[in-house]
């Protein structure tokens, strides 16, 4: 197994991105990702009620096809939510023009959008930009996407892991974007991750759906979940291993690195938290099951005061005991324990001993920062 | 009826306050708020899993006494909470002495802590200081014990009410601290009433429990739950109004003008919050029922991002229909509708229309500032 800490395409994707107009400073902000040959898909969303045009799109192309994927148009600088019938009749128009440029169907295509809620999209500027998104596209593309996916983000995510599967070498390639509104389940956070794994979907929706309880549903960086959260994984099954169905040996070892790959994005979008000084790990032991472990990991992670503290380099366990009480699980405070590695480093390790069990989680969040305030004062 | 913006003991209560040596500035920590004679008592504590010392002790002596208090001491400084054992037998002490100087019960007497979690209360400086507390009470003192009662608060908070209940005058008198910390079910936030009224122990009960409800616990500074709030109120029974029982019309009268004196120190609460610089009104309408109205709140209450933007007098309503959809009540988006008055106010008022039903609710928050965070960065 090898892991390259940018983002290299497998055989098969191509990809661009551009400035068409949507941001004010003039940064990248369209980005196309496009498989060659038909993939596999699988995609999880966020658990917010209000979802944005492009989620709903994605899903109703998720009902008609899973099979045969071949694009992903991705706009940052506007989140495309809370724009009623508009916003959907926009992303369709999109989508409409894109599939006509590729020559392939629409629902072939999935759309993401990631910035502002609540404003319409400038239609116009990114259907003329259309043309030369698509005759750009090329492996070496993904530099150019990678940027065009990001808003307050200071760096892109990206990893690429390659790996042998029997006699073939697969290759595992994730890109992603994220600074604020972090939360499970999932948060104002995309992620596009692209394989040339042969492997049935039903297979691919597990692995994802494993790798992904694992990794972006364990970061928290402000308790907020956005209406836009995606992660999407597209397999070409180029790699020409042998069909992987779900739990054979050859599943496992997929599985496990599209934990590694997702987990490695998962902490880059902590680590570039907005505003943030601190890489915070919190790991909570001895509970009685893994969903009490993870209640109370989180009620540390999402509590202002602690953050507010680990930024200060404040060692005030008071903060931490309280949230620990406030997770609402059933505890003997007489058996509880903390630890905490030195507050002055920029990576933070702490502790939770429950004392009831044998079960674990680990959750990673960053501190509350000024910065953090002014950033989110002025986004708009 | 009448409303002062002070705190004026009814007949019967006397008070005192002093500086023990608990804080490290030179400001008063230690108060005592004594019943000349026997008083009702009903009480209301944190949901935190992990509860102070005085929590546990006071549940012990509501269980052996609910007709007959005397006494209340507080001090702030040190929360007396994750203290194990030794914690108990601190406020033990504290109680015992204070009962000899007194000549009360044990039973007779309740124990408030607020301030740091999880250090060991200076008990000698408290017992030396018992004396003096007693032998200067009076009911001026209040003036000293309301600022006794503070840890990062600004201002005490205070209110008195006068109302007629027949021919008896009845006088309500409340103090309160907090300032960070604040969420339901209660917050670190102490609470103290003190009344004349004469009125049966449930009656109490269901009166206090309905004015939290609609008060304290719909207060959010930083949605973090704390381990040491208490409300409490002592009705010594002295306006000579023939005796109240629950529902009935005199009930009722008193039960609003609880209400009305818990709201109004609820608010003052929120005004008082750390680093706060805007007072923020949230309600929700048309929703199915109460519980639901009051999610959405609380889930706009407590957006970091939200509150981030009302700091920067930034009008990014998407933060507000964000944190709707993430309060998990079933919507549609179409038909939501959300008013704000100017942000360049210090008082903002946020209205949200799901148009669903016909229930409200209203929670009072703070914006969120580099201040608090600077506040929080250094507490301990």
């Amino acid at each position: 197994m090898k892991v390259y800490r940018e983002a290299v395409l497998p055989k098969g994707f191509l990809a661009n991105g551009l400035f068409c107009g949507i941001k004010r400073e003039k940064k990248l902000d369209l980005a196309l990702f496009y498989s060659e040959f038909p993939a596999k898909v699988s995609a999880l969303f966020t658990t917010n009620k209000i979802q944005s045009a492009p989620i709903k799109i994605n899903k109703r192309h998720l009902k008609k096809n899973q099979d045969s994927f071949r694009a992903i148009i991705v706009n940052s600088g506007n989140a495309n939510a809370f724009t009623g019938k508009e916003g959907i009749t926009d992303a369709l128009e999109i989508i409409g023009e894109l599939s006509k440029r590729l020559k392939i169907k629409k629902e072939e295509i999935l759309v993401a959008s990631t910035g502002v809620i609540g404003k319409r999209l400038p239609i116009l500027k990114i259907k003329r930009s259309i043309p030369n998104l698509v005759s750009g596209l090329s492996s070496d593309g993904i530099i150019k996407a990678k940027e065009a996916i990001l808003t307050t983000d200071t760096f892109p995510k990206e990893l690429t892991i390659k790996f042998r599967l029997g006699k073939n070498t697969v290759t595992l390639c994730g890109i992603a974007k994220g600074a604020g509104m972090i939360f499970p389940n999932l948060a104002t956070m995309l992620c596009f991750i692209f394989t040339d794994i042969n492997i049935t979907r039903s297979a691919l929706d597990k692995a994802l759906k494993e790798a992904v309880d694992f990794s972006f549903n364990c970061i928290t960086v402000d308790g907020c979940m956005s209406t836009n959260d995606s992660v999407i994984i597209l397999a070409n099954g180029k790699a020409g291993n042998p069909l992987i169905k779900a739990n054979s040996l050859a599943f496992k070892i997929f599985r496990e690195n599209l934990k590694k790959l997702c987990l490695e994005l998962a902490k880059l979008i902590v680590k570039d938290a907005e505003g943030a000084t601190k890489f915070i790990k919190i790991k909570v032991n001895q509970a009685k099951n893994y969903s009490e472990a993870k209640k109370v990991a989180l009620s540390i992670a999402n509590s202002n005061l602690f953050k507010s503290a680990i930024y200060g380099e404040n060692p005030n366990f008071g903060r931490i005991v309280s949230a620990v009480g406030a997770s609402g699980i059933n505890l003997n405070e007489d058996k509880l324990k903390i630890r905490a590695s030195s507050l002055k480093r920029k990576e933070i390790e702490v502790e939770v001993f429950l004392n009831q069990g044998k079960s674990s989680a680990v959750v990673y969040t960053s501190d509350l920062t000024p910065e953090y305030i002014k950033i989110n004062a002025a986004y708009n």
